[in-house]
């Protein structure tokens, strides 16, 4: 558990720019976002892939991709468009052996800085990014 | 309503494979698979994006989703991995306005052939494929 780099976030032991949470459910920057406002969402429990993951989490965590949607819409991010990506084995991609749910803004015609993000991976202002996004996660209640 | 290909096939007058349902989602293949095995998950009541989709129903799509994945594991799909994605407004790449969960089967050392399924697009035998996919989803029950 301790070796888990996302339960570490989630028990406050590691940093993380947090912009959601509820009882279940942690929201947090990726440190290597494809674009801005980039957010990876984690159930606080451990689990380390979908076959580990209790449904009901699962479907808890997902709610949280379609509020951070709306959230990444309404707020300064104003994302165009979301893209939410669960990426399930190394085979499909996972890096991070705690199942987590990406959320990623997109832009219309952002498709040439998206392939350039997918590359250069890094935000110059998380803190100011973090806040925009909280503050738009706090406008949809 | 009647404008919509999704729609459309939900109420069986347009033709598709199905491999999945339950009382609120319906599974079936991508007509244009990145991967062999490339299924869509939608609700079967129609909602244009995540912001017209109920959370509640969203949750279902992505229970169902997580069960597809074991699915892809453990029929003869085959998958040693799975990506879970929804495409969220025409910016994220959305072309059908009927919000949908693609379940994408990846399989170790695949990424030639996923780069090459981007742009090929095609199963040489669906038929054979729904059935593999239908058989796994049997045997999680």
């Amino acid at each position: 558990m301790t070796s888990c780099v996302f339960c570490a976030i989630a028990d406050g032991s590691a940093p993380s720019r947090q912009v959601y949470a509820d009882d279940d459910v942690l929201g947090f920057l990726d440190i290597r976002p494809v674009t801005r406002g980039h957010t990876l969402l984690i159930p606080r429990t451990h689990a380390a892939n979908l076959a580990e993951l209790d449904p009901e989490i699962g479907a808890r965590v997902f709610k949280a991709g379609q509020r951070l949607a709306a959230a990444m819409r309404a707020s300064k991010i104003a994302a165009d468009g979301v893209n939410l990506l669960v990426n399930d084995g190394r085979a499909a991609m996972q890096t991070v052996f705690h199942s987590h749910l990406h959320v990623v803004p997109r832009h219309d015609g952002d498709k040439l800085s998206f392939a350039k993000g997918l590359v250069v991976r890094r935000d110059p202002n998380p803190d100011e990014t973090a806040a925009m996004i909280r503050a738009g996660v706090a406008a949809l209640r």
